[in-house]
């Protein structure tokens, strides 16, 4: 595996030995800058990340595997944990009836603009014309309250993967605004109303985990004004991210307290211990595809994606820098044992022994696609037993002894992870402003700073 | 843990000391018998079982966490599967353009009658109709011929887990046929059909495996007539289950090979490694929700479900007996410890501990939802140190010595299995009837046999 026994070979990397025309490094790399536009930077970004594909209908996206493998990563962190709260996963239809859609007033004004409605199937007009979900609210609880009766159905705990769709006019958008979307939305009713606002909270920790423990992204966590709160909810919770580059915030996941205003339209009652009827209170709390969104607008830049290592599918990409008089084979050699070393840690490792590619065009490929660590073998690096270790995020090169290379492995990655965390922090943090006036409050809003103001809590 | 110190207490179950009123073993058990109205009785048996909940718009239906957990299971299993087999998951909208849809002529007309149109987002008509994925293969393959170029982007294998929309009309069935259903869909091109042919049937041997080794459900492998085969493509294979009460044949997954046949319609062309320009193999395969319906058509009985332990949610459920001059406290001691030996075995291991039901009302409850494995545990099993199994698919009943629990709970499940499987295949292989003529035909058809007939594969 170790070696300087360079033969003559092929200058261009070839692993069949065949001759083979070797592509420009043209084509890559994006013609947006973060600073400069950064709405188009984030359209190219997504795309060529080959995260996002833009779809034939206005507002729909195609989310391809880079992008879904994120999500299958913080599916599966976040699954596990409702189950320790003895939430279970179940699947309640797509459609939804008007009568029920109507029943709770606040809630349909709030969703009743942006529903999609099926009229037809085949050539047949439908009799009755059938909403798509735009949420699940009025399509569960019908059926909560035929489920509860006694204070032994209680706690009610339910949530299910699944898509909704919210016909939007306005600035559709990858992952952030978007027709479809894919979500989690839990669902759970409990006897009294200190146990639905423990939940409340104990939800909102696991979206802050999500967004600060894997996508390396402070957020703030916080109850929503009156205005902005959950159509038809007592109160709303949210965790919100902060984009920099737009000062803007952005909502990252809601956890609502419902309060007992569905059970009342719904009539979700229950006899309690004593023989007294009562009403649940109930919960509602999702996150959704937009988390994606809010990554890549945060820690992305002009090079491409930069993907957080606890949500990167590779973590590391290997790649063979065999020039002029190397010893190719051993350096293929050298990329396997590596990839085959890292994978039996556990750590996402993959190489890339595309022959017609020059190691420079991996070399900004992988940039784009934001995997956090790259390694890179030559005959440098087979000569002196290392590997050379390159970061997404800063740039930094360390050689790295071949003995040493898992653990110096994880603890770069380790690294990755923490530095885009405080580094988000400190750009954030940067921006937050403390108002005392309205002047002083238009002027720091149009300076893009995060507002820390005064807040009354009272309509006008 | 062991004892007979039998202490005074109260002949009820109860877990605080207080005393219960403890409900009349009423209200469980089947009204239809599966011998004489089968359809009744699998739509009692779902619904009473907790795997479904009929919801207001006709032929949607709520799947319950009893039944989503077992899709889980089959989930995790498949997709671990497909992952080796280097297949990515991806997303694609759940909304189609009518033009894409109408491209292929034998695909669309084969789809056409129970396409679902959303025509109206709010109170606004959509300039153009829009249609719901009844099948994704007009979604995808526009994308495919842009991300396909050249021989290296091959093959494609892209896989998504969602829903689909059906608006069938007739004979809705929970689970075997319903308008909305989830399922898998796996799309894949290659360069060359030898690939695209094998890939055909190592997912169809997934299929049989998730059927006879999850669901004890033997199954045929087959290939499907021209009149059968998916609308559009080149050959159809199937996994084939049957039903003896019903005395008919069940498709239970499907794996296509389309051939060239979108790839022409759609466009998806490559360049070889000598250049020359060549067009894709296809193939598309499914599974879906059906699987659950067919498991409960095969297992269930006039008590309710019976599930295959390895698809089982609670494989084992733990129930305390503690009647007159009962240890009360001993017995559920031993219920807890039960049940954490069995947990920390990896087996899915459960108490119920409901003071307010009969041990009697118990047994029945957990009959009706088919849990593999009952442990009663009352005086007599606490003085002699051992646990009462009953299984549920035979009713046999044995003392297990405590020091075994664990050793004879997992061959008694690994019993179970395989004795499901046994029975099913028994039950169906002397359903099988060898027929020569027309006459003898139509003579088994109407006693309800499976048919093994000469074919001579020509059109008439």
């Amino acid at each position: 595996m170790a070696g300087g026994d360079a033969k003559k070979s092929n200058a261009k990397a070839s692993g069949g030995g065949k001759k083979k025309e070797v592509k420009k490094e043209t084509g890559l790399g994006l013609v947006n800058r973060k600073d400069e536009n950064f709405g188009e930077w984030y359209s190219e970004v997504v795309v060529n990340g080959e995260m996002i594909e833009y779809y034939d209908i206005s507002g729909c996206y195609i989310l391809r595997p880079w992008a879904m493998a994120i999500w299958e990563i913080m599916q599966k962190f976040f699954d596990a944990e409702i189950k320790k709260m003895d939430i279970q996963n179940c699947y309640f239809p797509l459609f939804v009836s008007p009568g029920v859609l109507q029943k709770e007033k606040d809630h349909v004004e709030g969703f009743a603009p942006e529903v999609a409605w099926v009229t037809k199937s085949g050539e047949s007009e439908l009799e009755v014309p059938i909403a798509i979900r735009p949420t699940s609210e009025t399509v569960m609880y019908p059926y909560y309250s035929k489920w509860i009766r006694g204070h032994r159905d209680l706690p009610l705990k339910l949530n299910q993967w699944c898509n909704v769709v919210r016909w939007e006019f306005s600035h559709p958008t990858p992952f952030i605004r978007s027709r479809e979307f894919l979500w989690q939305e839990g669902h759970t009713a409990f006897a009294t109303q200190a146990e639905a606002d423990a939940e409340v909270l104990d939800i909102l920790e696991l979206y802050r985990r999500i967004y600060e423990e894997y996508l390396a992204i402070p957020v703030t966590k916080g109850k929503k004004s009156e205005l902005e709160k959950f159509a038809g909810g007592l109160y709303t919770t949210s965790v919100e991210a902060f984009v920099p580059n737009t000062g803007r915030g952005i909502q990252g996941a809601t956890s609502h307290c419902l309060g007992q205003n569905f059970a009342k339209m719904f009539e979700i009652n229950f006899e309690n211990e004593k023989g007294e009827k009562g009403m649940v209170w109930q919960n509602s709390w999702a996150y959704s595809t937009r988390t994606i969104g809010v990554m890549v607008m945060v820690h992305g830049d002009d090079k491409g994606l930069v993907l957080p290592p606890k949500v990167a599918s590779v973590q590391v990409i290997v790649i063979p820098v065999p020039y002029k008089d190397a010893d190719t084979q051993g350096i293929f050699d050298a990329v396997a044992a590596t990839v085959d070393a890292l994978s039996e840690a556990g750590i996402r490792a993959k190489s890339d022994l595309r022959d017609n590619y020059s190691p420079g065009w991996k070399y900004s490929h992988w940039e784009m696609k934001g995997v956090p660590l790259r390694i890179e073998i030559g005959p440098k690096d087979l000569a002196n037993s290392q590997v050379r270790a390159v970061r997404r995020d800063n740039a930094a090169k360390i050689d790295i002894p071949r003995a040493q290379l898992v653990e110096q492995v994880k603890e770069m990655l380790d690294n990755i992870q923490q530095s885009l965390f405080d580094a988000a922090k400190q750009k954030r943090d940067a921006c937050i402003q403390t108002v005392k006036t309205w002047d002083e409050f238009v002027e720091a809003l149009s300076q893009r700073k995060m507002i820390l103001a005064p807040w009354c809590d009272e309509e006008v």
